[in-house]
């Protein structure tokens, strides 16, 4: 996880008595007769985390003028489901298995990540039915959807490095886009906003999420390990294909290419690679042009929220596009 | 999969138009730009199987008098319920993983299943939200959340033979039944039936759920397998707890509860415990208990329907009870 300080770390100032009370129905909501769920949920939802896509929730539902309390739990919703997602993320495949019979004390692996998972999901839409509205149910099953989608089609595409930026786009819309274009529009949803406010919540949500996940993607091969808390060179290691990758591998020679077919698609890596990597990173500016994408995104999330009323709210959500992309410095 | 023909061949067959637009639609509603989705899914969902959930949700809305087509929409929402839950069961622990990268052709393995099951699940909810029922939305919500626990607590108990019997069934009223339960449930609700019927329907499928698990249980120990397609052994070869192996062991000496605890509690087996397991499980009278227990279940399903007007269609779900139990012989 980055340190998203600054401007985000000041919206959540802002919001503060709605966050904890975010956090409280977050805790309430995870229990269960079955131990194993609160322990596993407990370690990615309690824990704390930076809380970003609830706190768009808040924040859009405020913005809009909201007064009352259903944003909280439609904010808590947004938290499940992003867990969830993180849960089904870790699953590892198992093509790596071996062979045999499960040990005894195999309790707390895939199988348990997958299931607790379902829980929150499952929760989550407990939690809007209880809500009652159709058109927060409709936004975030279809994000939900989405999601899945595009998680699907990163696992298609992983490793190929024939993958084009539209493609890749299309990942990144789903995996990360989608809930947070979710969390911001049900926030204008419960404030009663009309159509178009709503669609304007939906695309700075949408535009900002793109931005972060293209400046994770830079952090990645960027990251001052001191300041970030990042290690550099992960994605790397995992063979994760991710833009500054297919930034550098479209600019580069045949030996250039040779080398991203061996490191990323065949996965045979050895310990001056990474070094290797970033060097050619660098060599096509793949940072700087990451980065770019990243800031056009931004520009993107800012100019839909001048459909908003000029607010210091607006004004912490236009920084927070803006943060995302500076992040990296 | 079991051959479920006699009485459920007949419900299908009384009820063959509703069953072929059911299918229809789910086949149309596994569609995705993203091609590993329809593919992985069709595996399972196109494939066929029993259709025995969805069937449920259609006989329970015609038995309730409903004229309409939204019963299908929601038959299909079942079924991509049951087979997301198929599809995270496959899921394999992690703690049998091999340490190293993952070789590049390893896209159709763990993370798939997880990922298209995700998929499924958000379909099936989108469905719902389609059809626009709050009611609905919380009885299947509600029965997801159940679904999930039912499997966390399943795996929290398995290989652990201190699990008692309201445990055990606590396990399998999630994982089997409450899916049963809310297939019959919403049969009522779309005919827009009063409470009491909707929980009578929501009680049959409950005790017609748990009936077919615990034959399920027992034909994994007696099987014909010639006749039931089912080989004997495969539940005991994972080192499942189920129902038999709960009586065998609660009646063991000493000696047979250490043979348990080595086969099942630790896994470790030779090729001579099968034999040894049937033996005992035999010894015990363990499938007469669990066939008992299960016509027990089947008794209250058919005393549910008491509460649904005398019909033919209401015949053929009684019937479906008795046959849950006498498929065995």
């Amino acid at each position: 996880m980055h340190s998203h300080d600054d401007s985000l770390n000041r919206l959540a100032s802002v919001l503060r008595d709605d966050l904890d009370e975010t956090n409280r129905t977050i805790v309430a909501r995870m229990a269960s007769d079955v131990q194993l769920i609160p322990q596993l949920a407990a370690h990615l939802v309690a824990a704390g985390g930076k809380r970003l896509r609830p706190l768009l929730t808040l924040a859009a539902a405020r913005l809009c003028g909201y007064r009352g309390e259903r944003h909280i739990r439609l904010a808590a919703c947004v938290e499940f489901i992003h867990t969830a997602t993180l849960l089904h993320d870790d699953v590892v495949d198992d093509s790596e298995l071996r062979r045999g019979l499960a040990s005894a004390n195999a309790v707390f692996g895939n199988k348990a990540s997958v299931l607790v998972g379902d829980f929150l999901f499952a929760r989550a839409f407990e939690l809007m039915v209880e809500d009652g509205s159709l058109e927060v149910l409709r936004i975030l099953c279809n994000a939900s959807a989405t999601i899945a989608e595009g998680e699907v089609l990163q696992l298609s595409t992983q490793n190929d490095l024939g993958t084009d930026i539209p493609r890749y786009f299309k990942v990144i819309e789903g995996k990360t886009a989608a809930l947070f274009a979710a969390a911001c529009e049900v926030g204008g949803v419960v404030a009663g906003c009309d159509r178009d406010i709503c669609a304007a919540l939906s695309a700075y949500g949408a535009a900002l999420g793109m931005a972060f996940q293209l400046v994770d993607d830079a952090l990645d091969y960027a990251a001052d390990q001191n300041e970030l808390g990042k290690t550099v060179g992960d994605d790397f290691r995992e063979g994760k294909l991710t833009y500054p990758v297919l930034v550098a591998h479209a600019g580069g020679d045949d030996a250039e290419r040779a080398f991203w077919r061996r490191t990323i698609e065949t996965g045979e890596q050895t310990e001056t690679d990474l070094a290797t990597a970033l060097d050619l990173i660098a060599r096509h500016d793949a940072i700087g042009q990451t980065l770019r994408e990243a800031g056009a995104f931004a520009h993107k999330a800012k100019a839909a929220l001048a459909a908003l009323p000029d607010d210091p709210l607006r004004a912490l959500m236009m920084e927070a596009a803006d943060y995302a992309v500076s992040r990296h410095r």
